[in-house]
């Protein structure tokens, strides 16, 4: 499995890390997973008609089912009419957010696309796309709407600058998406808003970071977090693990408190 | 030129309309331009090396020159090898904002790219990109990266449900963005903040909204604007037209400060 423990936070490039270099994190696949799953929209690229042959990127919307891709697309759609000469196809799913748009994550799926107009089969890839999509419910009955499924092949995955690969087909439909990302930005709000101390504990007692003064969360997933130190040369990327592979927000709880507690009894005998 | 002038504002399939049908509106090519012009990322579509013959999306940054798309992108690149191998390319810009992400503009420019290393071709594109993307000054000059030109061949243009169209290429590059775009929300945050029985009374006296009670401004372009009317059969949309094309938001506060002296004098004799 491709795992960037040592695709490390940006900042660190020729500086002493300052934390365990074998801290868990997820892997690319995991990662991908997540990205797509929490990202119900993408650019579907097909083989043109019109101009013929030329690679046509349009906006679709979409939903995982068990790491193959669903689409409800119009048969109306450049696209639709380019699948039916063409199975062949990609979607990029990329993550918004961040300042500099190239820091952001993104995901390219390649396979064939097949149409799931009946069957077990078109229930299935039903109840995913709606469950993602519930406003589609108006127009999923429309004639001319059915249901495709882009049948994956290859994953190209780009965590932002210098965290890259493409992820092997077997560990893309291994991988979970992470139970923490869609909590993630509220458990850093709480964390950054009512807790930076019990952080500047964290970076202190657990890490080489010892004259940090203060410290924000920028990231959580499931195996731990990480934190921007504040250190006298300037912030310094720190990640921790959880005791144990966590799911919910309770979890990240609890294990914030352990930590802290942890930190505080290092700390007194130090 | 592709107008859609009949693409009306959602809301009013059926519906009798409350304003005149002719009212000057941006063309496809013209609304297009504009958000190529607004939006500095997009998908850029290739076909891969690798699987090979395969449609390939990845992240791209761009800047238009002229009406041609140019990126700096890298060698190392999964895009680049498979523009250095079919020169084939499109590229897809949308819109984000909207709470229905369908109902989002997005364009796909389809032609052939061709790696723009040296000359004063190099020079223009390195100003128009850096122009959108000063950020990018401190790797422009990395060896491994270079300027590329997507040569406008094909224009798609989808603005929403119901108001699509293949633009002409010479209809492309004729189309000036509009210069409102980058103030139209502050014009229509002030219009709806501070000025909204201004807008009732514009309903009230220059369309069939005689009943509009209140009024809320939804778009704004150097033609006129768009408000959604609340008359007592719900929403509806309206358009009005400015006395002059306008290309400054001081032309637009004296535009609205004009309509709505109008206004009050029509109303006023009724």
């Amino acid at each position: 499995m491709t795992n960037d423990a040592h695709a490390r936070p940006v900042g660190d490039e020729g500086e002493e890390l300052l934390y365990d270099p074998d801290v868990p994190t997820p892997t690319h696949a995991e990662r991908a997973r997540t990205l797509v799953t929490s990202i119900g929209t993408g650019t579907l690229c097909t083989i043109a008609k019109e101009p013929k042959g030329f690679p046509y990127g349009s906006f679709v919307t979409l939903a995982l089912d068990d790491g193959n891709a669903v689409l409800l697309i119009s048969e109306l759609a450049e696209h639709t009419k380019n699948l039916r000469a063409d199975a062949r196809g990609s979607l990029l799913v990329a993550e918004g957010g961040k300042e500099d748009p190239l820091a952001n994550g993104r995901v390219t799926l390649l396979g064939n696309c097949k149409n799931i107009a009946e069957g077990e089969e078109n229930e299935r890839a039903r109840r995913s796309y709606l469950g993602s999509h519930p406003n589609a419910a108006y127009y999923v009955d429309y004639k001319d709407f059915s249901f495709w499924k882009l049948q994956v092949e290859s994953v190209r995955y780009i965590g932002g600058y210098g965290r890259m690969s493409w992820v092997s087909r077997d560990d893309w439909f291994a991988a979970e998406p992470d139970p923490i990302a869609p909590h993630a930005r509220s458990i850093m709000d709480h964390m950054n808003n009512d807790h930076a101390p019990r952080m500047v504990d964290y970076c202190k007692a657990f890490t080489k970071a010892r004259d940090t003064t203060a410290a924000s969360m920028t990231a959580v997933d499931r195996y731990g977090f990480e934190m921007s130190a504040l250190t006298s040369k300037g912030p310094r990327p720190i990640r921790l693990t959880f005791s144990q592979l966590i799911a919910t927000p309770e979890d990240a709880r609890r294990e914030m408190a352990a930590l802290a507690k942890q930190a505080r009894g290092l700390l007194a005998k130090s």
